[in-house]
This record gives C-alpha cells, sequence and structure tokens, in this order.
C-alpha cells in the first residue's frame, strides 16, 4: 500500500507531467513512516521506473513516471470495472406518496415500452451502493417513456431503467423532472415489492440492472 | 496491497450485494499467497468489516461488506481526482496536413469565441496520458465554435478546450466530425507551436486544460 499511497500523494502534489518540489518530512508525514523510508521508498520506486526524481541542492524534485501513471491508471479501471457493474444495494424508505398517482397515468407507457402493467405504486429505496444511481447506471441506455399531455397537463419525458429483485424483473424511473436527489432510486414493478419479497422501511436489497 | 487485491477479486466475482461461493486455492492463486494466507487475510478483514464469510459444509461464501465497498470507492475516487486534474502528456506527431485549411475557416469563429487570431495550422499530438482526450477532458465544458455554410461547403460545429503549454495559451480542437481517433489531440494557438517551443516529431510536452 505504500507505494500506490506515495504515488497518490505525489499525483495530489501535481507531480504529473512536471516534476515538483517535494520535502521527505512532508512525505513521510503522510505516509505515516520515517523520512528515511520515504527515500528508500523512492529510490526503490526509480528504479522500477514508477517516479523519477531530481536533487538540486537541498530541493528534491519528483515526477510520477509513465509506468507509475499507467499502473495508477489500470488499478482505478480494476477496481470501477469490478465495483460498478450494474449491482445497486439499497434500504428501503417511504415515498412521499405520489407514486401512485404518476404510475397510473404512465401505465399505457409502461406497459409499450417496458412490458409489463405496472403496480400503482413505486418502491423507494435509498442507494447505499454505489454512492448514487448514475454511478451504476453509467453506460446503461435507459428506455424512454415519451412525455404527453393530458387534460392540459403536461407529463414530461421519463427514463427507465430495467432491474432485476431476485427473480422479478422491473425499472428504477427516473422522471425528467425529478424531486428526488439520485442517492434515492423509485421501483416500479408488476407485483407490490413489499409485499411479494417481504420488505419493510430500512430492508436492505440488492438490485441488479439489466443491460441491454 | 494484498487487502486491495484481495477485494477486487471477489468484486469481480461479483460479492458485491450478495455472498458468492470461493475457494481458498482459487484465491491463493490469484493473489501469489497460500491457502492459508487467504484465510488468515480473509478472517482479518472480517474482523475490520471489509468481508462477510460463511461456511456451509465444505463451502465458504464471502461478500464484501458496506467497509468494504467503500474503501474501493474512495480509492478510485482519489485516483482519479489526483489523475484526471486536467494534465494531458502527449507527443508530436505530424498531422495528415488539413489543419491549415480548416484553421483559415474557423479563424473568425476563433478569434470571436477564443479571443486569438489563429496560427494557419495545428499542432497534433499523440495522447500518452490519460489514455484519451476525454478522460481529460471529462467535466470540462468546451467553447462551442458554431458551424456555418461558406461557399456551398458545410462546416460542423467545433468544440474548443482552452488549454495553457507553458505560457502560451491555446486549444485543443474537436471537430463534430473528425477523423481522428481520441488518441489524437489537435491543438490550436495564437503562435507556431512547434517554433515557439522548439519542438519536433517525438517531443514530449505537457498541456494543461484551463478550467471555466
Amino acid at each position: 500500500m505504500k507505494r500506490l499511497k506515495l504515488l497518490v500523494t505525489l499525483a495530489k502534489k501535481g507531480a504529473i507531467g512536471e516534476k515538483v518540489k517535494i520535502t521527505l518530512r512532508e512525505l513521510a508525514d503522510e505516509l505515516g513512516i520515517s523520512p528515511q523510508s520515504v527515500l528508500r521508498l523512492l529510490d526503490e520506486m526509480e528504479k522500477e521506473g514508477l517516479v523519477s526524481k531530481e536533487v538540486l541542492g537541498r530541493k528534491t524534485y519528483v515526477e510520477i513516471d509513465h509506468e507509475g501513471l499507467a499502473f495508477l491508471e489500470s488499478l482505478c479501471d480494476a477496481i470501477s470495472e469490478a465495483l460498478y457493474n450494474g449491482v445497486i444495494i439499497g434500504e428501503v424508505i417511504s415515498g412521499i406518496g405520489e407514486g401512485a398517482y404518476y404510475v397510473k397515468q404512465y401505465a399505457h407507457l409502461i406497459r409499450e415500452y417496458l412490458g409489463f402493467d405496472p403496480y400503482l405504486g413505486t418502491l423507494n429505496i435509498r442507494v447505499l451502493f454505489p454512492k448514487t444511481v448514475f454511478d451504476a447506471l453509467c453506460g446503461v441506455r435507459p428506455v424512454v417513456l415519451p412525455g404527453f399531455t393530458k387534460d392540459g397537463r403536461t407529463f414530461g419525458d421519463v427514463k427507465a431503467y430495467r432491474i432485476r429483485i431476485n427473480d422479478i424483473e422491473g425499472a428504477i424511473v427516473v422522471p425528467s423532472r425529478t424531486v428526488h436527489p439520485p442517492r434515492i432510486a423509485e421501483i416500479i414493478a408488476p407485483v407490490y415489492l413489499r409485499e411479494a419479497l417481504n420488505l419493510k422501511d430500512g430492508s436492505r436489497i440488492t438490485l441488479r440492472v439489466v443491460k441491454g
């Protein structure tokens, strides 16, 4: 972990594309090791091609080398690929009671575009992982339920992302004009999910985004 | 690094939001340590709240816990924040010679929208870091040079991202209909960059994206 921490610390100090002045004391404090250990670590990492070092008088300048940047990039890619694979973990919460009304208005579109008759209500979950719904939905193409006008009232476009909870297929719906911050996901399904899955406020559930 | 590697391996196996069956042998091979060491590591990580383990007969099931997911997420965030801070490292290459013609056509827009009289040519660089120009430009709002028609020919919208090379201000230009893959960046500037910065094919340069 020391190597990784040192690389991230150097990256934060701007040691990308140019050498920046560092002090061993400062890096030692950040890493919780001695200045001597920092120097040894930097020497090792220089040999491995992760960083370049230059000493001018009493000043030390360090830059992350191509190998070091590639290491950080590939680590970050590996983590995000493994993490954001369409799993959303959430906790059931109570909605503000408007779900039923809206599902009723869009029911004909849900039938047409998603292929099921929706239960007239939504299940609201507070997203625990990833940090926001959008991290999990990133790169997933939504089904757009086109907006319409009815009795002089305008209903906007709604984006629906197909998901599965256990064996039940449903969708996360994100109205274009939502009042929910992206930490809350609203779910529609052909069944009353609270009953079918025996959920209460505070129950933890795992959703899987259905891709393609 | 072992903890991190084990967490990433478990994430890849889908141990997010549900327990998955693992074998110590398999994890040991992936991590290059003994099965005994894997077991010890899993036990430690369970105590730290990073994973949950369950043994059913001869089978072991493991899931990454909330702490473990939060650790991976924050590590990835820290890396990408430190890495993608608007620095682009590239290597000068030769263009296909069309730059001058296009810069001439858009010169009036460059003057109006970017505030400088462009040198009639572009500097082409192969992006070495980040992997593509878009990783560095992600979240940066471009200045859009609106398309136009001239002598019956259509010139499309061009996105311009302000950058600085040393003390020279310029822009990366990305035509909507570019033939360049995103690994090549085309740069315009008020001066002839190859001369001003003494650049040759293969010279390495560092660009800084100017935000806001």
